[in-house]
């Protein structure tokens, strides 16, 4: 570190020097000074001329910022001056892009993107028709093929962490893994049979399995994923959130996302809502993490601030579906754990929230009627430490500060779309699309540089995924089961 | 062309390799055949292994398709089996990639991306803000470099016409006709004074100088752009009403927009509504282009249909000041000539419809509470031969059919959030973003391939906006005027 009584001014353009030239040179032609004062701190990455958005408390911004990673971490985040007080093994001057914390997804069903464009505007399709499709071909096979394809989606979408609701868990785990990615992955646990359990206690018994098998994986949670409450019965629901606290893991649910939930809730408990019914049976906790929310009033919100269970905000694929905008403004208005979310690949149908920050923004500005409601910067937020908070994650990732891990992305600020910047924030939600995202990080690791996937081979991932569809196209299509 | 009594087959793979190794070779190793049958047609670009959207009437789809371009039209469309009557000059093997008609923007004001991200959320923005604005800087030279930005993004994004209203728009023509794009420019006439004329009577004269000047471009069709009937005078607009059919010229308005539009006029026009009022002083015609239409009713409509009008219909602009959603899907359902508009890029912000299509189906579905209303084929239609319609150039652009002007875009299938295509139609509207337009081109010319600008050098595009926005930042921002 640069010594307090170093007052000689540092300048940027002496740092860069030192920067660039390294130690030898850059000291003989600093020689005026004195060398004890040079002592720098080694790092492995550096950032440099970055427009840094640290989502910090403050949302402090740095015009030309640095931010500075060792290890799995982040060391230092800061303006220019940064510069000269690290030695890094690699710099990558960004030339002013902006600079953030990498994109929390809080739900999605990543294998499905195997089905991506499947009859999408079926009425009651879930039943109907997804429910049949997956009886038929989710296999074991199908859940790795199509988490390898989503992955390599995310990242290049700028998602660095996401939490997974499907099947065979295990195999989107090993996907994650090698990807370098960060998840939260949720074992379904369904009272009907799926295609890797019988029954709910079935589904229990495997998410136990895959909980023990990666209880202490450094970049995976395992977590329990009952689907719905109304797709599971209360002894199910209560027994999860029992063994939730127990292993200290996410439960994760679709939640007060229908009317035909709504309807089979209310049958079954009296007139309750789905939130109040959760709370009734006591599986409204800080474990818990509702999907979509759309269907709650005032007092579910009460409940859900006083359980401090964290929310996922799809409002793309709940429009989509037209089920109806969640009060999810005035949840993160009243300090709710908010994130947002993409929804599986037949829902929303892309995997990266950044497609879908303008819709975020927009469709909150006409339900409010007011064009200043969910301004860009909560949208990021929401995106960001909003959906760290939502998965408990917030004391890892969502920010740019000392001590989180580096998990952090690089947006491109010269693409046409993206010109000019006056405000970051609203560049990145009214202007941006995924395929800005120039870098991305995770755990200090780059699995992007420009737009070229480091630790997958995008190509082959695509092959395998292109050569399911054909068993998607004989199996469901030839045979006359889908209505486009 | 192939004789009609030509019985052997002609399989694609053979007509791959006369394509391939030309006439010398492929004759000998054909010499089985009569030589006569094999007479080729000669054409300048043929697009081969394409899934080809026509958008024609019957909305025919070639899976493994073709379409051959002679001159700045396309003279054949159809299945693989093309690909051996044709001799191209250059052909384009796209690898299965969906190929259709160049997107047809109806709506924006270019040449504000250089004030793109500037005060997105300030109440009543147009009148407190973007009017100040302009009057401040708008000028030629800002009216040249914003068009030059623009026009990248669009043909980035897979525009291939757009339609203008601005000022200076003799500058747009000159950036239009130098990128080779198609353009409906409308000069702006508002009773106010502008940069460009000091009163409503000047900006009819500008205009008629720039129609005379433009009238016989083959790219550009000059129009008049009055602002909007409340920002005009009835004799203004009945004025310009007159002259575009003498002149047999386009009028683009913004029409039933806002609620202060509709109280004025309601006020100027014994209650009537904005379409009411313009049909009353005989200013709804064809050659009218009403851009928003978000205040109509079902009376309303029935004079835009009587009337043969055009609509440009802006969903993420209009959600984005939370005016509200126009009641686009009747009025398409009903044959009035609709496409989809952007808005300009303080207004949408970006300049693509192909990011829009996401919002346009699934707002749609949300406010009429119908998943299956919007469905993806009804948006690609809106943002091409819907748009063709409404610019009253359905005769030339908007669909790929033998005849029509050579504007075709091809968009790649092989990004990860495309991938797979069961259905072309939902993948282009759930999945796609503008960075998956891999080539565009406009009157059978190749203006962007591969993502690389042909026609323009888009890096010196940039930097000439970018020194702009410091100019806006000295005049704007650092003198406080900018709330963010």
């Amino acid at each position: 570190m640069i010594q307090e009584n170093f007052t000689v001014p540092f300048t940027a353009g002496i740092a860069m020097s030192i920067k660039r030239t390294l130690v030898a040179s850059a000291i003989a032609s600093l020689s005026l000074f004195s060398l004890p004062s040079l002592a720098v701190e080694k790092a492995d990455l550096m950032i440099t001329d970055a427009m840094v958005l640290t989502m910090n408390q403050d949302k402090t911004v740095y015009e030309k910022g640095t931010v500075v990673i060792k290890g799995n971490q982040i060391i230092a985040v800061g303006d220019e001056s940064l510069e000269g007080q690290y030695q890094a093994q690699k710099v990558m001057d960004v030339d002013g892009d902006i600079v953030m914390p990498g994109l929390i997804n809080t739900h999605t069903h990543v294998s499905m993107t195997v089905f991506r464009s499947l009859a999408d505007d079926v009425p009651d399709r879930l039943h109907r028709y997804i429910f049949p499709l997956e009886a038929k071909l989710v296999s074991r096979d199908m859940v790795r093929i199509g988490a390898n394809l989503g992955n390599v989606e995310m990242v290049k979408g700028g998602v660095t962490t996401y939490a997974d609701m499907y099947y065979f868990e295990d195999e989107v785990a090993k996907t994650v893994d090698k990807i370098g990615m960060r998840a939260v992955l949720g074992e379904t646990v369904i009272k009907f049979p799926v295609a890797d359990a019988a029954n709910a206690e079935e589904g229990i018994q495997y998410a136990l399995k895959f909980i023990e098998e990666y209880k202490d994986h450094p970049r995976i949670t395992p977590a329990f994923a009952p689907h719905a409450p109304y797709t599971n019965t209360t002894e199910v629901l209560q027994k999860i959130a029992k063994l939730s606290l127990e292993k200290d893991v996410p439960v994760m649910i679709h939640l007060a996302e229908s009317h035909r939930e709504e309807e089979k809730i209310a049958q079954r408990a009296n007139g309750m809502s789905p939130v109040e019914y959760m709370h009734s049976i006591g599986a409204l906790n800080q474990n818990l993490v509702g999907a979509h929310m759309i269907l709650v009033d005032d007092k579910d919100i009460q409940l859900v601030k006083e359980s401090g269970m964290g929310v996922a905000h799809n409002m793309s694929a709940n429009i989509k579906s037209a089920k109806g905008v969640s009060p999810a403004l005035k949840m993160y208005d009243e300090d709710v754990r908010i994130g947002l979310g993409t929804d599986g690949p037949m829902s929303g149908n892309t995997l990266s929230t950044i497609d879908e920050f303008n819709q975020v923004a927009k469709v909150h500005k006409l339900v409010n009627q007011d064009r200043a409601a969910m301004p860009p910067i909560k949208v990021i937020d929401m995106a960001t430490m909003g959906a760290a908070k939502a998965l408990r994650m917030d004391d890892k990732i969502g920010s740019l500060e000392v001590g989180k891990l580096a998990d952090i992305i690089v947006i491109d600020t010269k693409a046409p779309n993206m010109v000019p910047v006056y405000n970051p924030y609203s560049a990145l939600v009214y202007s941006a699309n995924s395929a800005n995202v120039r870098h991305s990080i995770v755990d200090g690791k780059l699995l992007m540089q420009d737009r070229n996937m480091l630790t997958v081979d995008e190509d082959s991932i695509r092959k395998e995924a292109l050569e399911f569809t054909n068993v998607v196209r004989k199996s469901v299509i030839e045979s006359g089961e889908v209505v486009q």
